[in-house]
């Protein structure tokens, strides 16, 4: 049997191949992607999720995510939880309950806390920099400020042929105190069933929720599309959908792996990244070209690619 | 061009009532729903959506509230939020955002301050009550205090063939602080696009989550489905998914419409009631029986059923 793990973004290739070593060793896909996921919660530089996750507009850490057990469709979420270290294991354990699985604000953190998980201050000087900087070149200029909004969503699938999908996030960078985006919700976010598939999306939350995207793409899936085609025809149904009626689309991006270990991607937007570990491959990270006619092409990252990666997330926040 | 409007449970008769005679002289598919859906709100006697709603574990009325335009698809949602009078104008208004359209907790309840809407304490004596006599018979005794879901979902269509989805509740009597069902979810609490149909759900949010029912019914319409057909074979789906997985399903009521007027409602539990109105027809409401082989029957409610019910909402709260 195979196993293998897919997920948005190159933030995640560490977390994955950590991962699908143990995986390897006959992990279970949910212990697999919580471990991954960690490390892209736990690591100060990506700016999008965990600690050193980018702030809402009060410069709050505001944190975002779910999980879904593809066995028993169990789901554990939460949203706008503040200040504890790893928000993936809170949305785990949420998942273990029959009532009150999605949790937000200070529920959840009362949540969290009694059940014994990590409080630290989110909030990074870094974070803090990038903060600054965008209040100065956005809201006091009177531009809107939202940007950014880079979630790590996964799939794993472990020998035992059992899927996971989870996500986190720190969301929309400057969003209002409260903003909750698609990463904790089912069916958009995340969507996971062992007998297919999963599939988890990154972008315009507020976009990504109008089409129930995840579970769409499972469903194509299940249907009879490879992974591939499911992501393809997802994102760009979606995308013309609210081109045609809202005049433009958010951004959109999608990973999905089937119970074969066979993965697709599909977006909306150029420069697109994702990182994929199967038994018997070596992790590679992905660059997409954006979505034309319905298909999304995409190939390995140059190692000029992942160098100007490393040193654009290293790089000292300038203002100008 | 028909109008109409299908709202979950009988507590949705008197605000449809009302509402369709506005759509009879023009209203939008928003305002009528809008007003609908304030009417079960301010009723102190409805015991599971806004003012008399039942609170939390902590005897705290949080509320949950969604609005979703079948023309642009815009969402706009809220959950968790504390002491406004009308969650379902908060929803709406947040529906007209492009940017931080869900919003929970205490950022929900600054940003309705903010914009001017009513602070009324929702919390009532006779829901005071409901919540003693249940921590006596429960918590006290160790038993699990979970039980009602009540949600208000309803779908309106009108004579310019727009259409729009929404909900309102209180959520899970005696939920933890923060927890979040269905009803604020996209694709689970409710769906709707103008070009098929709407659909809305109630019962026990966590499982209803599980398989985006209200999307998947659109979804079914769209393929060609009856609202009827849709709506029976997405519960029936769901709840054979859920037994065979887990051992059992929570309680899955669901109604629909599409954009001829059409609608339909299935439900897995026994007296499931909705309330239904179009135009040329008296407003009526409907007591379902539990769906079996995956059919859902219904009748108009007698006058006995109905007496009871009034009797019932207006009955004092005992202790035993």
């Amino acid at each position: 049997m195979k196993y293998g793990m897919i997920a948005t973004w190159r933030m995640a290739v560490e977390g994955i191949t950590e991962a699908a070593k143990d995986l390897n060793n006959g992990a279970t896909a949910g212990d697999a992607i919580e471990k991954a996921i960690k490390m892209v919660e736990d690591y100060p530089l990506y700016k999008s999720v965990g600690y050193g996750g980018l702030p809402n507009e009060n410069c709050e850490v505001e944190l975002d995510a779910a999980y879904m057990d593809g066995n028993t469709l169990s789901i554990g979420a939460v949203g706008g939880i503040r200040d504890f270290k790893n928000p993936i294991s809170i949305a785990r354990k949420l998942s273990e309950e029959r009532f009150n699985c999605f949790l937000v604000g200070t529920g959840a953190e009362e949540y969290a806390h009694k059940n014994g998980f990590e409080r630290v201050n989110m909030l990074t000087d870094r974070a803090k920099q990038f903060y600054e900087k965008r209040r100065k070149e956005t809201i006091e200029k009177g531009l809107s400020p939202y940007d950014g909004h880079d979630t790590v969503g996964m799939i794993s699938l472990d020998t035992e042929g059992s899927m996971v999908a989870a996500t986190s996030t720190s969301g929309l960078f400057m969003k209002r105190r409260g903003r909750v985006g698609d990463s904790p919700v089912s069916g958009s976010g995340f969507y996971c069933d062992s007998e297919v598939g999963g599939a988890s999306a990154t972008g315009l939350g507020e976009d990504l929720m109008k089409g129930c995207i995840s579970y769409e793409i499972v469903r194509l899936m299940k249907e009879g599309m490879t992974p591939q085609q499911a992501a393809d025809t997802a994102v760009s149904k979606l995308h013309d959908e609210l081109t045609r009626r809202r005049g433009k689309s958010g951004d959109l991006s999608v990973v999905c792996m089937n119970n074969k270990g066979e993965f697709g991607a599909a977006t909306n937007i150029a420069g697109f990244s994702f990182s994929v570990v199967r038994d018997g491959e070596e992790p590679q990270v992905y660059v997409c070209d954006k979505q034309e006619n319905g298909v999304t092409t995409y190939e390995p990252a140059s190692q000029e690619w992942l160098d100007a990666y490393i040193k654009r997330i290293n790089s000292p926040v300038t203002f100008d």
